[in-house]
């Protein structure tokens, strides 16, 4: 009887990789994963900092380098780690051989420093694959039609990973990194929190957006599209990880699976806006346009004609922004500009919401017996979120944590 | 009246590119010379002593890495240092484009880590001149027909540019390195040593395989071919270096240019061989076989039945060469093998030579003078090498400059 043969597809980060004695203990582990499976895919990072090194080079030479440039430079770190785990991988006795993204077929757009892959011609990783190699491909990188190197942003590594396994019709798509796994909320914080053994792709997405940073949003994204299941495990320990699947029967559905904590935020309020139509749309139109990224908007019913418009933006972003936020207030003829630092998003995850009724009221009840303010609110579909002092953020998340009894979840 | 355009290659080498402030400068420096050409396309190599960094972690991973691997490891270094000069270019306020050998369509057998061009496919250089950038190109590399990277061996950007400066049609070819050109002998050791204005190739190509290592020999010998003129010069300062061409009547033909000095081989011999046809060719062929070059050959005339054959090798070869020599020497049936590391070979090289006479016998002369005694002699159709002792090499050369009168060669 003849089996199929299985495929994985397999990411090691920049941390898994970062010297020497790390890259001989990535390809060891290779080599075991290829003896209990018939093909395998690897896709490096860039050895620990050499992108921040690279890019600290080039910002030497100019303020403002010239994207396509840094593309070109960029590339080449993930090109030194692929060649190397090749050579190491040899050297433990099996055939391997590393493509950059453009030998591999993997065309992009031409947005340099962000590009998006249009399609992927496997043929020459199929070809090896038959002959028995592991291959070896450089993440985060791509090839324009006019044969130019294309890079797929920070991260781009979980990019290339799923898509290859989307292409190659991959069993699994291994994330390996250097926590065991997504947690129920950050473990530094909350000494209760559990790896969780499944989580859902929109899950996974919420909690990526909101600040848990294991894996690049985007390739969750292309993940949940294509349905390819995502193993997060770490490179260092043997244990597994976290399973990122579709919500179906076998995953058992939870009102809440996670509690994420975001501290990179400031609040901007603009008081007394003339309440009429248009006026949102000019001011988030404006900070727009000097190239700041707006979070959560609030804006409250107003029972005079004035009312007080909040939204966040990232802390690095404050003063760009505090300067943009002045200039509209004065055009709209709006009042003073108010800014916060210290704000935290703290936010719960679960797709069983859509279908539990309270989990809200719960969160906000949580809240207040600890006392902790709630100064803005927002929600998803399966999400929750509180702007709250940053102070408070550590006590709610592990107040959240208890009360919505997370530390029994593997239990469930 | 339409002139024709002026295109000019020029190469700059690791020392030119070390650190960030020396980028700058080369920045500079390749502006300086846009404004007064049309059109210039420069090749770099790999930033100081990256490729040594590259090399040393992949031997770390493997005393024996794959050759396809070490190339794509190692043309990252110059795929940097080419998006780097065009970052501090554009910086400088005038278009550039960086391009790999690969997509500057150097196109190049499969034979990695001393791949030979096959051909150059210039057609998006040109483009990109037409459009008026200046074009950098990623020197020492070029692309496979199965798309592999490969390398064109240590030195290789100098071919690079020799190569991109025939296929384009070049005016001349400028290799910009951290001397200030070529010189009658190395002034480090003769205080009189004379910049040459002017070397024939033949010249330069003995030269450099005598010892002088400014230049790549292949190079030399692909710009004599197709009769390039180079045009060798510091990259630190203004001034004019040494032009290498073709010999013609407007070169002055002088019977001794220079004097090279090479420390780096060692010598053997072996005694009382069996005087017999073939028994050379079995020596050195079994010496071959063990992968270690051989250099100067001399065997005497014998008038018995026996002889001596003493040969030189790299001092790098020599435990192995004599391990490999001893057991030959048992299998011929000849007598004990002697080895001596202190000798130098110190040559006499001119152009000039082929129609003076009397200058084999001026150089004997004038070492017998100093009481050098001379072990072994070969001679070229433009040079006489001298082995003799190492601890005579300085005065050798210094001797041979003054007899010469090199030190009046830019007078002639």
């Amino acid at each position: 009887m003849s089996r199929r043969k299985q495929l994985i597809v397999q990411k090691f980060g920049g941390s898994s990789v970062a010297n020497v004695d790390r890259i001989k203990n990535v390809a060891q582990r290779v080599l075991e994963t290829k003896t209990k499976t018939n093909q395998l895919v690897v896709v490096v990072s860039a050895l620990g900092d050499t992108t921040d090194e690279l890019e600290a080079l080039a910002l030497q030479l100019s303020q403002n380098p010239p994207d396509r440039e840094m593309d070109m430079l960029m590339s080449t770190g993930e090109q030194v780690s692929c060649a190397l785990l090749a050579i190491a991988i040899k050297e433990l006795g099996h055939d391997s051989i590393s493509f950059t993204g453009g030998q591999v077929g993997i065309k992009t757009d031409g947005l340099y420093t962000k590009a998006r892959i249009h399609k992927i011609d496997a043929r020459r990783i199929r070809k090896a694959l038959k002959e028995g190699k592991i291959v070896i491909v450089a993440g985060y990188q791509g090839i324009a039609e006019n044969h130019d190197i294309t890079t797929l942003g920070r991260g781009g590594s979980d990019l290339t990973a799923v898509a290859l396994a989307k292409t190659l019709h991959a069993d699994v798509c291994e994330i390996f990194t250097d926590v065991p796994g997504i947690y129920t909320t950050d473990p530094r914080v909350v000494k209760e929190a559990q790896k969780l053994k499944q989580i859902t792709f929109e899950e996974m997405l919420e909690m990526a957006s909101l600040g848990a940073q294991v894996m690049q949003a985007r390739s969750i994204e292309v993940a949940k599209r294509f349905n390819i299941p995502i193993h997060v495990r770490s490179s260092f320990v043997k244990e597994e990880g976290t399973m990122i699947l579709k919500r179906d029967e076998k995953l058992e559905e939870v009102s809440v699976r996670g509690i994420t904590c975001d501290k990179s935020e400031a609040k901007i309020t603009i008081c007394a806006v003339p309440d009429k139509p248009g006026v949102a749309a000019y001011i988030f139109n404006e900070i727009s346009k000097v190239g700041i990224s707006v979070d959560t908007i609030v804006q409250n019913v107003s029972h005079t004609r004035l009312t007080d418009i909040s939204f966040t933006v990232a802390k690095t972003d404050l003063d760009k922004a505090i300067k943009a936020t002045e200039k509209i207030s004065k055009k709209i003829g709006a009042g003073e500009v108010q800014h916060d630092k210290n704000v935290a998003r703290v936010s719960i995850v679960g797709s069983g919401m859509r279908s539990h009724h309270g989990i809200a009221a719960k969160m906000f009840q949580t809240l207040a017996k600890r006392k902790i303010n709630i100064e803005m609110i927002t929600t998803s579909e399966i999400s929750i979120s509180c702007i709250i002092h940053s102070g408070n953020a550590d006590k709610a998340a592990k107040s959240l944590h208890a009360a919505f009894e997370l530390e029994k979840i593997n239990q469930m």
